[in-house]
């Protein structure tokens, strides 16, 4: 059993601002984002990416939208130093695209780091020191003045080599390192100093980012403490606050979303979640939930699956079956109730309409991904996927009798095979049990005419191997031909329509027989271009059906 | 691009709570726990489980400490049918765990339900219809009062049905299902009639469930509406209040959360969060979130791996390396800064503290993982990592210098193979660079005397295969090798260690020498079971790497 965790853990002390106003916010617009794909990502990678993919990933960004890329830790590693050098050098970057680069509070890391920007037309560098109380105590053995001593002096050393290399834009960014653990009145004391020493302007903000470095609270702490901030935070117009959260509690979207509630212009994240751990937030999902609220993310996600694969090549890491919006399984429904619902859901929508299809809270196909794979029928769904599947890949409309018995016999199969089953495996069972109910008795031929509205019918039968030649009539041909066979068995259900488009087309005909012999009823199907052949080939269906079911 | 979103999707209304108490609220006790993995789960799962499978799964959640399991659908298929008679036949629930069955509100489908419960000592039903305003108009075409009038009649038959057999011990729920679209007074309205027709009592509880079937909004927004249906249902005290988040935003986490701090007793889902295309609320995650917040979560996750694979075997599913807790990044840190400040932590860390190690929340011990994946070497490490994993596997407590110096060796063989090194990786590195600089300088043997506290020393070496004995003194053995080399070398610091425990035990020796020939410094390393050899050694490794920088 676990320990009792009440001697090694406490909860996070809460955030006394009882008169918080982000509770009763919407977002309406959609954050500055920055992706820290090529620094937080990659530095989490198993196997960093190389050059290359480096560079395959920051197109990528730039096609997506992104305006603000975070591309490397210059000072880190010669492969990133290099990597912005040839982004500078090879002139890659586009004109309205700012990159961002970070860097310790470190003198020669400092210098590095200005060094590899040499030349860039704009650049964001980024500071960050680690304020969190456990971090000066243990890790740096610092005190408050001496950790913002620290920070200064680097923002000073900024403004230093900022001047010594003026033609580029210049925008400078602030890290207090695990804001979520650090005293909020020391976080706000340390900005206030690093924003004194940068004196930002409204043409030439400063950029304060609080980064939940480690996940720590719930995300109502969170969003209460960014608020804080936003509210005491000096020369709060001349700075961009921004969020930079990870997803140690799972709830990184949420914080994400309630911080931009709570004053956050900015949040910095990676797609599909990479990053140190369990990840920094998932931008993908973050855009494409303000899309499903009818707010425009400024990023393009409508083709995720190419997306996706592009990630994980650079990555090499796998996106689960179940990762929003883009996983294999997350337009899919399996329950029979939820196909149900979805099927309805599609006929009642019309393209102008608000999208509200039951359980599916975005269209996937304003992210380049089909229906196709949305019902899938194992031994937990109904007759309204089945129906769902035959009718989107046969054209077949199945009376809903018919539908309830199939699904049975469908749920049989699974039940017994315990597998999916496909659409051309529904197909495969449909031929099977009402098509290929040839036996005991098999059509061979008809021929029809009408005297006096009289229908007269003369088949041509194979009972049992032997040919019979039999004749009938009655107020049509259904009416005659079952006067014909003479046998126990009455039709109480008939429908038929054009299985695809034109004068050649094939008609299915469904009919719903009962018979003395069985309890309930059974159905016939038949597929014939000629509409009345089709509706005799049901009969014979049904007919066939039931001396097997009798037998 | 994607489309204008303004024109297809609106946002979720928010819900006029402005008196809410929920942000003021802490977590202190966990809520009542409810699996619905052989349900919800499994339903959503490409292959169903088998019934083998669904009592593996069974058993572990039963080991886990799961006191309400909901283990089947029994109207939906043979196979859910069959396991929950199984279960109660062969007498496999523990006296006290409850198990729970699914149903829609049709009588046939209510009647097998309690069909497949005969012979239960206890049962909870739960019962579910669809009471948001698209499903009542796309997929029921029922209105309020219609819709009302088929929960209630399928109450009332719960009531007849549970007199029928009065041995097992009944419970019963209710779900109003996509409870988040739902209007509100609509939800309270629905949820009286049918507590009306149960009548709960103190120690016969009604659970009224509130399904985030989809999530539609930021979880503040799911916790308003939890408030709201707290203060505003009847019979509050005969009321179990519970939760059933899925995932489609991302905040299932922070929506079951919120929803406790709102008023909810109890919360359903799956281990990891399995589910319906982004699955049901991850009851892993809940449980330890609770824990490293100091409450006992009443579930035992201490042997976290071995859940971990079960539960792939039975889903067929994977765990992402990242996913909370027991993905195989989760406890690692790739970035230098972060392996320094966890190094640092372990070492400030004892075992009666409150646990406050840098980057990870929760010890790692606690859920039966390891220390040893923390500290991974790639590209973007520093040298806090690399020492660690050199102490930590072969007690090597390398000079603080020295850790720089041979990081920056690390980077360039990580920046040229792309690939992150294990500890045998770096060690390797280690003994070619340090241990292996025997040339052009070999050492062979040497000879101490002391004669009036002056040191002699006699020093066999081969230099350039040539062998050549040297002598020397000084004030102690390093001073007299330094003497009897005669080169331009000075020793500018010392250290040496033992590497195991006992009198046979082998002495590692760091020398940082300097030299007008080279710029900085360099470092020598030598291991020998004699200290002095060890020495003198390490300062031969020193001298052969000035030689060869010079070269």
């Amino acid at each position: 059993m676990l320990k009792q965790p009440a001697n090694k853990y406490r909860s996070f002390p809460p955030v006394a601002l009882h008169d918080r106003t982000w509770p009763d916010t919407i977002i309406t617009q959609p954050p500055i984002w920055l992706s820290t794909d090529l620094r937080d990502g990659n530095q989490a990678l198993i196997e960093p990416m190389n050059g290359e993919q480096k560079l395959q990933m920051f197109n990528l960004l730039v096609q997506i939208g992104f305006k603000e890329i975070e591309v490397a830790f210059p000072s880190a590693s010669q492969t990133d130093f290099d990597f912005v050098r040839h982004l500078i050098e090879q002139n890659l970057i586009p004109d309205d695209v700012t990159i961002q680069v970070l860097t310790p509070a470190r003198e020669a890391l400092i210098r590095r780091t200005f060094e590899s920007l040499r030349g860039a037309k704009r650049a964001i560098v980024h500071l960050y020191n680690a304020t969190a109380p456990v971090f000066r105590r243990v890790v740096f053995g610092l005190d408050r003045p001496g950790t913002i001593n620290l920070a200064v002096t680097a923002a000073q050393l900024f403004n230093e080599l900022a001047a010594e290399q003026p033609d580029t834009n210049w925008r400078f960014q602030y890290s207090p390192e695990v804001f979520t653990s650090t005293e909020l009145d020391f976080a706000r004391e340390i900005c206030n100093a690093v924003l004194e020493v940068w004196q930002p302007a409204p043409e030439r903000k400063a950029i304060i980012n609080l980064p939940a470095t480690v996940e720590v609270s719930t995300p109502n702490i969170f969003a209460d403490q960014v608020e804080w901030m936003h509210r005491h935070l000096t020369m709060r117009d001349n700075v961009i606050l921004s969020v930079h959260p990870h997803n140690d509690r799972g709830c990184a979207i949420a914080a994400a979303e309630l911080a931009q509630m709570a004053g956050a212009d900015r949040v910095e994240g990676c797609l599909f979640g990479n990053g140190e751990r369990t990840g920094n937030v998932d931008l993908v999902t973050l855009a494409l939930n303000l899309y499903t609220q009818g707010v425009a993310p400024g990023l393009d996600f409508s083709q995720i699956n190419h997306v996706a694969r592009l990630v994980e090549d650079c990555t090499q890491l796998p996106i689960h079956p179940r990762h929003l919006y883009v996983g294999d399984l997350v337009f899919t429904a399996f329950s029979g109730s939820h196909q149900d619902a979805i099927k309805k859901g599609f006929s009642a929508q019309s393209s102008d309409d608000i999208w509200e299809v039951p359980y599916l809270p975005l269209d996937p196909a304003d992210v380049g991904r089909t229906y196709e794979s949305v019902i899938r029928v194992n031994s937990q769904s109904g007759k309204g996927g089945i129906a769902f599947l035959l009718e989107r890949d046969y054209n077949l409309v199945l009376p809903r009798r018919l539908q309830i018995e199939f699904s049975r016999m469908v749920q049989q199969a699974v039940d017994t095979h315990g597998q999916e089953m496909a659409a051309a495996d529904l197909w495969k069972l449909f031929e099977q049990e009402y098509l290929q109910a040839v036996s005991p008795i098999k059509y061979l031929a008809h021929h029809l005419e009408e005297v006096d509205s009289q229908q007269t019918i003369s088949v041509t039968l194979e009972r049992d191997g032997q040919p019979a030649t039999l004749q009938g009539q009655g107020n049509g041909p259904i009416d005659a031909f079952l006067q014909a066979l003479n046998l126990d068995i009455r039709v109480d259900h008939y429908e038929e329509h054009s299985l695809n488009q034109g004068s050649d087309a094939a008609a299915i005909a469904y009919v719903e027989v009962t018979s003395d012999c069985i309890s309930g009823s059974l159905h016939g199907v038949g597929i014939h271009s000629n509409i009345v052949t089709a509706s005799l080939l049901a009969i014979l269906s049904g007919v066939n059906r039931v001396l097997s079911h009798r037998r």
